[in-house]
């Protein structure tokens, strides 16, 4: 029962309860009192609207949050958010990543890696109605396509006003629609960023680690034109002004203390059912961590440590370690916790509920069932699908797909193209081109593909692409060498590795492709039916699912709205605000983690090598307690990171954590090993998000980085 | 100057500064004010007094310490002390590490492992003037040899009174002398283990870990004559009554509440120099840790999990991953610490006292440039000693070698006899050749000494050995396929891996090993001169350090004396006590150690696989809560293992903690990982035992294992 009130919602026990929560800013009025109660000291009615204080300075970077902190366009993120843009700067010579950077004027901020925007959401508009009108009878692929086509209508008539990006988000698997408006910032530069050895401290042995000592952050700046509209970069744009912007804390926050985050959290999934629950985690989390690790080890071998190779493929090892680390941690404590069986408990508890009540039991009574029915369904080929997807972190198949699904799609109106393909969308698939170069290596990409290829070899004869098989060579029994050659020759052979080859093809007709003698634009041209065909059957499955889990949600909402709860919406990359306290957790019984490290944690866990390898400087700014202005007493240093009961997951990344009156006083980076589970449910004893703390980051800036240009530029709030 | 303090004394500050040092009962009345004030609630004088509760109740087993618990002898010490007779007493059949044992009547008792004893401490007397008594003019060898005279006379005529062992101990490196008797019970019977799953839950993982949960507790029974003196084991004995027994709390200790400990700590170094230090550290410690765990690699090698011979060699791979990890840890720690540097700041701090007055001056002006040359003396072929001195770990070579000193030995009078090879020695000496039987394989023998011959033959010309060389044919470079056909054949031709062989040596002439063509024996008979030659220089060396080191200590101690500090000695394996209290530590930046762990934590730990494979009724028993009579309501469970700020070694195993009415609350087994190089340097900060709570004991006793029997012998305090 408590583990069912704990994950559907808990406002009605808000104050004394737990601190869970994702909640959509029109939500925030409505718990007004028990946010006071908690700390909140500004009105939580001005935390709503998305246009004022403090809210329109929390910004989105597209996969990670930001803020603005300066009139100027400065925006402050984390480390790894700007690690893209770091790396695109970075060369042997000059190298940012190693070394940092930090621009002492406009003139020597550097252009972000290609596609880097800054969104600043400016309206947020239920668009439920608007979306599902006339759609009422149609079903499947039908259904999908219907709403997709409104989505884009909605998007297209809000993205008439030059300079802003719109997309319209689901909430609660469909039950409702959001458009949500936002400025699209184009010209995005590269201003300040400490180290690697002070901004990925620790590294991914310290990842989702506690106790954590990483100085996770770094500044980005939007540039306008000079009439203070979106424009792509240009040496006479200029910064970019926000209506407002977030004052730093050099006060920050004590054990116990409110604090808040505004954010874009990516995805959640604490109304899966229990079916979804066990399939995750007793079948897609270890598949997707053997395949992560092992592509790892892949890209390792072939790129070896010190190559040119290798320095192109460190963001990719990141990102599959960061997953792989986290799969491992769901595994684990999936296996401790009584997660199953809780959901279990509660949709029993639901389907109770809906019993006793006729109308109820015509409205719901069959919708968990018809819910796990097609959840099965969608299970059925998981698979050879997960061997597919993971192709995803290929190179060339990826490109040429979408290179020669661009020109078919180019065939269509442009409403009628799939998204992601439409004019709206070229800019930043024209980037992800580009972006290529520097994170392509053909033997690399080679190798992985093979080892994917190999897995789907081996599928049973039902699971095979008859087209796939075809353009590999492979037969029925997995000749591994004849592969292992074709592939050689392919990579030989393709041009796609070419940034010019892979933008003219841009702009290639379908009668190109099909007249190409490039291995992978051929391998994408043959593949091309079935590829459709599997879209449209998931598709079909997606309509349907698109029916029925708004049915389910309905259900819960209903559920706890006579139990007087409200329901917050698993998280979607939409903006959020979740509020919390500074507070330690056990993270093993007989330890407790405190809610501080302090700059002698950095001493201590030094060993000179990467990653504990922090500046000479650094060391020695410590050892002669040189705390300066941000000493706090009771921890006698200063404070690096802190812990908090924030609900948060990725997406949340680079996000203001803030005090009572909306001052900065962290920013959030991570979330501890146990909580990692937590995207799945939170847990009020051990869901603590990590925070860099504000005095840690403005001691770097002006005692390590000498950063006083910035900190002048700020306003910090003693 | 703080460290100085610190780990010369600190009794001046004693109750505010530290809990300590290992004092001689004899010291502790004129500490009494301060252990009153830190919880003492017994009077400081009876502790002193060694015939009287509680310290006649403290006992040793040679190697770790003990306490009576009952009136009819029954004693609890460490599951990790009765190891060797839990072994000794397991078959494959009727395994008792595995399952536990648990005698239900005296008749079911079990003889512990041959040569097992309980000592009873009766008498400590201060011998100084005795031993050094004319030798005031004697130096080098002569001095060694004439105090070992004047020891082994004292030891005679103490232990003229059958039943009694006795030992001369020197203090601060032979600065005093004092002489304990202690009643020597021989027939000693294994009472009641719980499984190795719980008595060694965790294993080397765990070992010098927190958080801990281990049920590290075992109970032996002394017994002797109906007549009530010391008797080999006969059917007829009867259980010994002590004067006195202890107590045991079910009401436990809390977080800050005193603690004491008395026992038979091994050995520590606070004392040593710089010079020694270093060495310690930067080659001995790296060296020996290498060594070790290549034994443990060969080991495992060559006895395969599962085999006979695995069985055998389980203890001794134990005991050498125990040492590597502390080795592990001193070596971790020490380069984090300013240890070094402490010791040169308080030796030039001790040389500045000397040298502001002229009888100082002339008493010890020259005393530590004295020590240092006789210390650096001593390393100047450690790196063959090492390697020679590691083949203690092998047996066919020490075997031999002490099958022949004893017959050399025993051409001399009884009191002219080294140490060891006396009659009072013989009983354990004959069980040590006995004891073989069950801990030797002739192929890891051969394995490790092969192994260390290597490391020999490579050393340069002049660390060379010639009768070394001659036996195992090492020429002046090695040949290692013949140096291996050599063992191969000096294996399999010996026949002292037979008992009945081993036995019949122990009363042959010098004669009978002259003419012997066992392989081994002929090693020793061919080496016996060179050894001698090498133990002579040892001594002489030894004697003159027995003059010198006593100097530097009498320096240490009139300084102290003159700032009103009593000093306590480096611990020698006597009886000693030390006082703390209840206390937690933070073992990282951002962690806490909280001081108690709970029943909960065994089930988050439990993978089922050894050494987290706790007996499934006791995972049980906690899943359901039985917290029985042992609940404690501030940890909402029952406490398992519990920290403590007490000063202790290797020895102090098994050892009672007592509250301040010295009734037993727990049983040290264990320090935390950053206390093991507390052995040079006791720092408040992180010197903590680990014991097992007692109640986690009698839960384990009364729930799990139904030891009712035991339970109602014993006193419980509610």
């Amino acid at each position: 029962m408590k583990k069912w009130l704990l994950t559907v919602a808990v406002a009605a026990s808000f104050g004394a309860q737990a601190d869970e929560g994702m909640w959509q800013p029109y939500q925030l009025p409505a718990l007004a009192d028990e946010l006071k109660a908690k700390g909140l000291e500004i009105d939580a009615k001005s935390i709503s609207k998305l246009t004022e204080f403090p809210m329109n300075a929390v910004i989105s970077l597209g996969g990670c949050t930001a803020s603005f902190v300066s009139p100027k366009g400065l925006a402050v993120t984390n480390h790894h958010c700007a690690y893209g843009s770091i790396q695109y700067n970075s060369t042997p010579e000059k190298n940012l990543l190693k070394d940092g950077f930090l621009a002492k004027s406009y003139g020597e901020e550097l252009q972000a890696t290609p596609g880097s925007r800054i969104y600043v959401t400016e309206a947020v508009t239920n668009v439920t109605d608007k979306v599902k009108k006339g759609l009422e009878s149609k079903v499947g692929n039908d259904f999908y396509q219907g709403i997709e086509h409104k989505e884009k209508s909605l998007v297209a008539e809000c993205e008439a006003e030059d300079g802003y990006r719109c997309q319209v988000y689901s909430f609660h698997g469909g039950l409702e629609y959001y458009l949500v408006k936002q400025l699209e910032i184009r010209d995005v530069r590269l201003v300040y960023n400490p180290a690697a050895s002070v901004g990925k401290y620790g590294g991914d042995i310290d990842n989702w680690m506690w106790p954590r000592h990483t100085g996770d952050f770094s500044f980005y700046r939007g540039y306008v034109s000079k009439q203070g509209k979106p424009a792509d970069f240009s040496k006479d744009n200029v910064p970019y002004e926000p209506k407002s912007f977030l004052k730093v804390s050099a006060k920050g926050v004590s054990d116990g203390d409110f604090v808040m985050v505004a954010g874009y959290p990516g995805r959640t999934n604490r109304y899966r059912t229990a079916n979804e629950v066990e399939n995750q985690f007793e079948w897609a989390y270890p598949e997707g961590k053997m395949l992560r690790e092992r592509f790892i080890e892949i890209i390792k071998e072939t790129a070896p440590e010190g190559s040119d190779e290798r320095i192109k493929y460190e963001s990719l090892i990141a990102g599959l370690a960061n997953y792989a680390k986290n799969f491992t941690s769901m595994i684990e404590f999936y296996g401790k916790s009584t997660m199953l069986d809780d959901r279990k408990g509660r949709e029993s508890e639901l389907a109770n509920w809906i019993s006793k009540d006729s109308k109820r039991q015509q409205q719901y009574g069959k919708t968990l069932a018809e819910l796990d029915k097609l959840i099965a369904e969608g299970q059925e080929h998981q698979a050879r699908d997960i061997i597919l997807g993971y192709i995803r972190y290929t190179t060339m198949v990826p490109t040429a797909r979408k290179l020669y699904r661009l020109a078919n799609e180019k065939q269509l109106d442009d409403m009628a193209r799939e998204p992601g393909y439409q004019e709206r969308d070229m800019i930043r698939f024209k980037s992800s081109m580009e972006r290529i170069d520097r994170r392509y290596a053909a033997s690399v990409d080679k190798a992985v593909l093979f080892d994917l290829l190999k897995r789907y070899a081996v599928l049973p004869a039902g699971e095979r692409i008859t087209a796939l098989d075809k353009v590999f060579g492979i037969g029925k029994k997995l000749d591994e060498k004849k592969l292992s050659k074709t592939l050689d020759k392919m990579y030989a052979k393709t041009k796609l590795g070419e940034m010019d080859t892979r933008l003219a093809w841009l702009d290639k007709s379908v009668a190109d492709f099909k007249a190409s003698n490039d291995p992978f634009i051929k391998f994408a041209v043959a593949m091309y039916d079935t590829d459709m065909k599997q879209e449209k059957k998931d598709k079909e499955l997606a309509g349907k699912l698109m029916k029925v889990r708004p049915q389910y949600m309905d259900a819960i909402i209903a559920y706890n709205t006579e139990l007087g709860k409200p329901v917050y919406a698993d998280a979607n990359s939409s903006l959020r605000v979740s509020v919390g306290h500074v507070k330690g957790y056990s993270p093993q019984d007989g330890l407790q983690a405190v809610p501080f490290t302090r700059l002698e944690g950095i001493l201590a866990k030094d060993t000179g090598v990467s990653p504990f390898d922090a500046p000479s400087k650094q060391l020695e700014l410590i050892k002669q307690k040189q705390y300066g202005d941000f000493y706090v007493k009771s921890l006698d240093s200063v404070p690096v990171n802190f812990l908090s009961t924030l609900d948060t997951t990725g997406g949340n990344s680079g996000s203001p954590t803030l005090n009572g009156r909306a001052e900065l006083v962290g920013l959030l980076f991570d979330g501890v090993y146990e909580s990692i589970i937590g995207d799945w449910g939170y847990d009020p004893e051990t869901n603590r998000s990590i925070q860099i703390d504000s005095r840690y980051m403005l001691w770097v800036m002006k005692y390590l980085d000498n950063a006083d240009n910035l900190l002048a530029e700020m306003e910090i709030v003693h």
